[in-house]
């Protein structure tokens, strides 16, 4: 095979191995969906353009598709979702990859919320946020253009920070990498960040993190 | 006064302000010093060069300095710690950030243990801690030169990982930005990552994320 | 001579020619000093170290320095200050250039007022001084670390602001670039940007915003 | 919601809030359109590309669109421009920044001139306009390639001047980096740079600079 | 001739010329193909697109072609296989480079063997091919996203390593520098990169080095 | 410990572990000497500034430190070097790492010949060179400024070349880097690149591959 | 007018101006050709794409287009081409920017030869050429990959070198960053550089250096 | 010996090798000298700290020295100087690079004038200057911060320039890269760049330009 899919990880990590959209062929995207749909696992493609999407989802109705997050999912049973995550963004530019790590959060299982366009721009429209922000176990913090948005939130709670850069803006933003400096040199203590646009990676850590207490003696 | 001082912090977050060093004469830092000593605060002031430290710890006696880790630290009653923090590093050029790191921890209330050495060039040496590693509730992990191990460990434990690049090696290095890029396209979901060279940024999150049960409560 | 003296340049631009003292001998410095003094013209030479610093003031008395800002200033007349400039930073790193930015503001006939310590990661800091913010005709912002300060202040006040990043901060930072980006990303309109650590040119520049009701008819 | 329109803005700011473009569905903008044109109040959608554009204009008939600035626009009433803002470009290849600028800073209540092809490789092209650029009282310059015009007209005219990189260009332009550099480097005082292509941000902070003296009084 | 083919270069170099396919007319590339073809020299055209590949195979349909590789090549005679090269690489996503550098590297008359999907990320899956690793005489190591696999296979193998570091990835990745600079800071000796995506190169120095023993004496 | 030394690395790999310099104290480097000399093991620390090797040769006198190559050195019995290995370069600015290079082969058990000053500059003092550099089994190609001494060499011979970029050079030269570059898009083939100024990496490879028809049995 | 053409640059400067195409509408194309025409003055329209091409040689079909160089051209009159400028380049990939040159420095009434396929990759190709290349008053060398033939030919001729990097190149080539910089750190002295692909400017320079004996009695 | 000297390089270029003094020992310098000394070649080494030039002088009584420069130079016999060379720069801070440039040029046996601070922020002062720019056979034009001048001069004269990018400047302007990318870019043609700060390499080029006609009939 092409491919060692790693169906084990499910044991060793809370979730089956999380697929990569681009550089596969649609043949064999198609393989591991049904490899993944025959085990009955939970399926996550990320970053499937549309057109393949669609030849997918034809030969697998069951498969569900995000055109906005680029995302393939199935999800076969809803586990009850446990503590909750705070996806918080700047502006209708981010909502992408808000999307993505909102789907993949779920998906392992957290009960997420999304609060948009609370960029720095507007602080007034941050303050009736602020019990929300406060009661969530750890944030989400979804920003491009400047990405000031994290630096802001971490003065004013002391809840932990994943901040994702997006390459949402133009000419001096150099597609996200303005706002991941931004955000890697937060004054603020408390913000940590993942790569440009990923959503994903970014839910993972959240939910790793949301579900600590309950994971903390199952661990060897 | 040249600083507003922000000693109800630690009621909003869960530290007193931590003090940043460049740029401070002597002079201002020994006004900050006087000024949290009087209130009985705990203090850190990160990245203090020895000759200045050493003039600061004459007027007072009570600080304690880290050459390695360039902090000047007084906690004037030991916290119980809580938790567990685990600090995992490549080799030796990285200890200064893992010795700022992991006082830092300390002070912010957390148990440490440190594993050093264990770098992607010896993975052999990693195997007999993986138990450990596994026990921890949050890694801090961190790596100079290309700064593969964060991937590494993100491969065999599910536990959160921080990453702290280190601007430990040369040429293409460029002071900490190969393992920065190394660290941000993890392959192996679970990793954020802060600033080159910032173990206190670390050592926050860590804090952050380890003492999320007990103050999941406390909080409105 | 080695160096064509600007001396006209008051009577095309409000302020005579500004001396950037990197790369020019202790011998070239002397000989422009005393060619400004003669002609008792205000003087401003930025950039001098105090060594070199030390040795104009002790053959020139009537020089002044500052040796936050490594300003050298000779102003002649206090010229009757107008309208009212405001000078904003994130934290004491960013004094020196602060600083710089102060004394040239006044050297150029402002009245300046300066505000310490606002920083985006104590945001509760900022709001009682936003009645001085809206009143200032102009706002110089220095912000390093992440410099997200002049985006805050957009979103809160419409008066024209003059960022300038700072080269405080350290890793990713890269002696500046963050901020800099930062500041040329921001969301929020209003702001534009000058170089890294350039105090001369914001207040050159502010300056010139300031005063220009009293300036509209006098040009031709 | 999808985006929480800041319609009070304009009470706050001095124009109601800039749409900017990218990111945002044709079905979103829809109703961002809907929503403005219903409340009478002035819009401006920035960055849509003609294809886009023109569903726009036939479902909202009262819109106007210039291809070349990619922008769309909706001026109810023509406030009586005040002041009087100078547009300067060094060539053809800028007109799309220049109209973008020239668009919005009508749109905010200018009077605005535009001078084209004043480039800095044929100078002389450049005296007979002096007058002019003296009489202005603010100028946006807007330049591609090297993009020294900015700092020739500093040397010139003691206007302020706001500079606006271009991308322009082409090698080691590296899509506007060159012309943004040399503008930040600029050694003519008086100038402030925004992002590259960024007319609308010249515009606006041109517009808030022209229109000082009469705002003065009517802020706390 | 527009080219001048380099047809002796077999004698002097191991194999005769390979074509760069980028940049070359269709015209251009029949008269090299028809050229060699006539010559029965083997022949190789690296980075040639489908559309253009496929005009080439219907005037020439001894050619081959792989569409992955976008490799052109045409073998006239199987040379017995000497020796023996392992690929190894992290994920489907490096398969275009794998696959370029397999083709080349049995056309230069080497023994090759490919092990896929064996990254940093799922370490387990490395260990049961350590014999191989091992008994391979040179490794080619493809790796996309951090590029973390060389420094691990050079922790665990003393076989030379020569890293190819692909475009796969996205953000801060920026196209393969993010593993190039991992591959260069390697921590474990042993292992030199060439350029990004580059599977030729990498499979002619693999074949220099793995042919050295026949080719030492009848040198001079 | 502070540190695991991986003594058996010896068995593993074919020289024990070679210790990185920068990072480590004083102290640190002597227990490290001493525990190798103790052993009889062979030992290289590479990077110590003279004024820190001054130290160490005053503890264990038989050390032996190149200064130009900044390495310590003790090599207990002499093994009969096997093979050749060449190492050229392109000027005296090279020689530090010329001189690592040599040191490092020598130690691990080969014979070396070293070229110096036949850069690109003069070709002509190339030819003279070009039989020895045809019987070398593999060659270390050092070169600074624009580093364009290997794509010649790779024209001219079909030995495996290793590529060292040295940060010889001022100016767009960027430490390093554009002769890095230069030798990672080589248009002749057989060439890979190490790290810019890693003489020790170059010789560790280039042992690796000159010493391949020795161990190729004797391994597992 | 859209745009000052500059029709007296021809009594200044050598040439009427040359138009650069990138983002002029081909409406403004076709009055800039058409006033060109009209007047008689010969014209070049640089980086044409076929398809707006295409639309104004139907227009005007007296001029010329070159789909390789991207260049429109009128050259009225024949001039006596005076001296003689030599055009050397790597391979194929670099022939629409020696195409672009050639056209150009044509056009400024010189004499020019070129040389295909000189790559560094194989030298033997260059000694043939030698004596022309001693013949040339001025060489254009131009080069993509690593870029070091104008090191190369430095070396050998004393000629002046115009060295032309192009975008031709992958990986870390950076669209011809990486020929640029080698270019720009030749240790062989004689070398000045052009941005990235620019034909016509190396042309223009070339042109001014042939012609300078004829020309230096008729300046003032 | 350490260094191959090409004293034959006086035949095919015209002027004996110039030695690049970083990276050598006194020792290497000491012999270098002497060896030029008594064949009475002239001799330049550039780069040369004071420290280590003083040593070289008392050595030496014959050899000269610049510390602006940091130039040693001997030249036996004064040639007489042919045409003329002029060296433009914008500031004091150039002064270095202007310095080397024009005591290499004279050296290689050219006349050479000298106009300072004819900076682009003072036009004014260059239109007394431009008969005499025009007068010259070629320019070399030095400048830093935005390094806007060659642009300027070349808008203003045809006669072949030869701009050099200096490192004086601060913060984006990136130790020189700033200019160099201003000059590249420039959209007056008739210009072409050398490296950063090399003045060397300016004169060397201006004076194969400059001694064109006398030379054309002595070369084969
Ligand atoms: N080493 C460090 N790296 C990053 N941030 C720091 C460091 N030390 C202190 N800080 C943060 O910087 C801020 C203090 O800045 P200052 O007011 O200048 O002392 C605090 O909010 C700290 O959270
Ligand atoms: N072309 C543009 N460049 C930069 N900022 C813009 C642009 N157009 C609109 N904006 C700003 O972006 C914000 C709107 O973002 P959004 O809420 O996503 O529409 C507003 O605050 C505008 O000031
Ligand atoms: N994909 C590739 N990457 C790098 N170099 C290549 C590639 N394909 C061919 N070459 C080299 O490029 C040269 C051919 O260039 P050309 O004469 O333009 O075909 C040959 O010397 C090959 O060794
Ligand atoms: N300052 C300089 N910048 C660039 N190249 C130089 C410089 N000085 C000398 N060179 C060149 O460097 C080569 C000498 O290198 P080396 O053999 O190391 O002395 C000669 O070919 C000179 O042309
Ligand atoms: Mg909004
Ligand atoms: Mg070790
Ligand atoms: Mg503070
Ligand atoms: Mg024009
Ligand atoms: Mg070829
Ligand atoms: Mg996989
Ligand atoms: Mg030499
Ligand atoms: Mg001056």
């Amino acid at each position: 095979g092409f491919a060692r899919l790693d169906h084990h990880r499910g044991v060793r990590k809370h979730f089956p191995e999380v697929i990569y959209g681009p550089g596969k062929t649609v043949e064999e995207l198609t393989k591991i969906c049904a490899s993944f749909l025959e085990k009955k696992l939970p399926l996550l493609v990320t970053r499937v353009e549309p057109s393949r999407a669609e030849i997918l989802l034809q030969k697998f109705p069951r498969l569900s598709y995000s055109p906005r997050a680029r995302l393939i999912y199935f999800l076969p049973e809803k586990t009850e979702a446990k503590g909750f995550i705070l996806i918080a963004c700047g502006g209708t530019a981010d909502l992408p990859v808000v999307e993505e790590a909102r789907i993949c959060a779920e998906a392992f299982g957290n009960k997420v919320e999304v609060i948009v366009d609370v960029g720095v721009a507007g602080v007034h429209r941050l303050v009736p946020e602020l019990p929300k922000l406060r009661r969530a176990r750890v944030i989400i913090c979804v920003a491009g253009m400047e990405g000031a948005l994290p630096s802001l939130l971490a003065g004013l709670v002391d809840t932990p920070i994943i901040a994702v850069p997006t390459s949402a803006g133009y000419g001096a933003n150099f597609q996200g990498v303005a706002p991941l400096l931004t955000m890697l040199n937060s004054c603020a203590a408390g913000v940590a960040v993942v790569n440009i646009d990923n959503g994903f990676g970014a839910a993972y850590l959240a939910s790793l993190i949301n579900q600590l207490p309950e994971r903390v003696f199952s661990r060897a």
